[in-house]
C-alpha cells in the first residue's frame, strides 16, 4: 500500500442547525474516516458560536479519525447551515480567515436534500427545532419557509414549545381551555404560571424545542389543546409539502428529530408521497464538498 | 416665602415600560416641578439598561426643575416598572445600590392603576407595547397576563407586530392569504419576504409593536388578514376585562398607546364599562412614593 502524499485532502462535511452540527471526515477515494458531533451552528442566533462550532466539529472530527490537528489545513470543507439563505449571514460567513484548505457554504436544506436522495435533486422538509422546506429541480431550487423563531417556523419543535407555553399561560390565567400540558411543562421546567416566563426568558429556540415531545404525548392522549397545535403545525408541513411536490422533484424525504412523530398527522396523500431518506445531512455535506471541489 | 430646608425630600415618580421610562417630580408639597423621559425600563428586556433609564430619567427631572445634581440623593423615588412580578427581577432591583435617598419599588400595572384613578383601588388593563391586567380590592391584588413577548401579551403592540410578519411571511410563500400588510410593511421595514426575518432578528419587542398601527390600518380598510389580527387581540382584552370586571373594582381603565385605537374592536359592554383614566402612570407613581414614605 502506496501511503498517501502529505498534500493529499481530506474532505468534510458540516451540517449546521439550531442546537448542534454534525461533522463526517473522508479520505479523497471516499471512505469514511471519522466523525463528530459540536454546538450549535446556526449563524441567525450566534455568528461567533457557528464558527466556534465548524472549528470544533472539524478538529473532533480529525481527533475520531487519528489525524493530528495541522490537517486542518488539508480539509475541504462542505457546510450546510440555517440561515445562510439571508445575504448578510452568507457574506460575513465568506469573510471568515477560516483554517481549511477551503470552505464551501451553502444550506441546510441544501446538504439534506443530497444526503436524502444522494443526488443533487429532490424536495425535503426538515422539522426539527426549527422547520423549512426545499425542492431541487434542474439547478434551481427553492426554498419554503425556514423564517425561524418566534416568526415562523410553524410545525417545528421551537412553535411547538412556544405555542404549549402559551396555551399553559392562557390556562393559568383561566383566558384559555385547561389542558393536561400545564402539568407536563411543570413538571419538565420545574415552573408554573409566570415562574415559567421566567425561566425560558432569553432562551434559545433549541429550549422551546425540548417541549414539543410533551405535546404529541398530550395529543396522543387526546387533550384537545395539544390537539390543535399538532394538527396546526401538521397541517402546515402538508401544505408545504403540497407546494414542494407541484414543483415535481424526483423525490421528497421528511427529515429532522420531529419527523417521525409527525408523519401520521400529515394529511394521508402526502403521508403516502414520502420517501425515506438514504442518508444524513452531514453525508450531503460531504457530497457536497466534492462537488464543488471537482468544479474548481 | 420660606426657602426649603436642605435636608427635604422631593418625590420623584418612574413609570417604566418596554419602549421607555418617564419621571414626575413634585415637592414634598406636592407641587410638581418637573418631568423627563429616558429609555426603555423592562428589567425583563435588559436589568442594566432598567436601571440607567431610572437614573436618567431622575437626572433630567432634577434638570428640568432648575436643581442640581447633587439633590439625587434627596429624591424619594416610587417606581413601577415592568417585569417586577418575577421574583428574581424584584430582587436584583431591590439589590441596587440606588443613588436616592430611598426607592420604592412595585409593578408598572400597581402604579397606571393609582394613576388612573387617583385612589389605590380600581382596575386597569395596559395595552402599549406589552398588554396586561390589574385589579386592585381591598388591598388584595391580581396581575392578568403579562406573560411578554413572545409568550403572551395577546392584544398588545408587540403581539400584532409580530402577527402581522407572521402572515405576511406565510402570504410570501403562498402558505397563506395575501394580505395588504405585505405593502404597509415592506415600505415601513424597507424589506420583504426573508429580509424581513434579517431586519428584526435580535430586535426588542418594542420594535414589533412600531408595525401594530400598520395593522390598525389594514383592518380598517377591511383587509380579512388584520381584521383577524386585530379581532384575536381584542378579544382576548375583552375577556381579560371581563375577568377584572368580575372583582368588581370601583372602576375599569383602559391606558397605553394602543388603548385609543383598540377600544372600537372591544365587546360593546366591555366598552361601555371603561372610565377614562384620571393621571398618567407617573402620577401613580408619584402618589405611590408618598404613600409609602409615609408608612416609614
Amino acid at each position: 500500500m502506496v501511503s498517501a502524499p502529505a498534500n493529499e485532502h481530506y474532505f468534510l462535511g458540516i451540517d449546521g442547525g439550531g442546537s448542534k452540527c454534525r461533522a463526517s471526515l473522508a479520505e479523497a477515494e471516499g471512505c469514511v474516516l471519522g466523525s463528530a458531533l459540536a454546538g450549535p451552528a446556526n449563524p441567525l442566533h450566534g455568528l461567533e458560536q457557528t464558527l466556534h462550532s465548524i472549528e470544533s466539529a472539524a478538529c473532533r472530527a480529525l481527533e475520531d479519525a487519528g489525524l493530528p490537528p495541522s490537517a486542518l489545513a488539508r480539509l475541504v470543507v462542505g457546510a450546510g447551515l440555517a440561515g445562510v439563505n439571508l445575504p448578510s449571514l452568507y457574506k460575513a460567513i465568506r469573510d471568515w480567515p477560516h483554517p481549511f484548505a477551503s470552505l464551501y457554504l451553502t444550506t441546510d436544506l441544501r446538504v439534506a436534500c443530497l444526503g436524502a436522495h444522494q443526488r443533487d435533486d429532490g424536495a425535503v422538509i426538515v422539522t426539527g427545532t426549527g422547520s423549512c422546506g426545499y425542492v431541487r429541480t434542474d439547478g434551481t431550487d427553492l426554498l419554503v419557509g425556514g423564517h425561524g423563531f418566534p416568526c415562523g417556523d410553524q410545525g417545528s419543535g421551537a412553535w411547538m414549545g412556544l405555542e404549549a407555553i402559551k396555551a399553559v399561560l392562557l390556562a393559568s390565567d383561566a383566558l384559555g381551555p385547561p389542558t393536561a400540558l400545564t402539568e407536563s411543562l411543570a413538571e419538565q421546567l420545574q415552573a408554573r404560571g409566570v415562574a415559567i416566563v421566567e425561566r425560558m426568558a432569553g432562551r434559545a429556540s433549541s429550549e422551546y424545542a425540548k417541549l414539543a415531545p410533551l405535546v404529541f404525548s398530550a395529543a396522543e392522549s387526546g387533550d384537545s389543546v395539544a390537539l390543535r397545535i399538532v394538527e396546526d403545525g401538521a397541517s402546515y408541513i402538508s401544505e408545504m409539502a403540497r407546494k414542494l411536490l407541484a414543483y415535481g422533484p424526483v423525490a421528497l424525504a421528511l427529515i429532522g428529530g420531529m419527523a417521525e412523530r409527525l408523519t401520521p398527522w400529515l394529511a394521508s396523500d402526502i403521508a403516502a408521497q414520502l420517501t425515506p431518506p438514504k442518508g444524513p445531512p452531514e453525508e450531503g455535506a460531504l457530497l457536497f464538498a466534492r462537488q464543488q471541489h471537482a468544479l474548481v
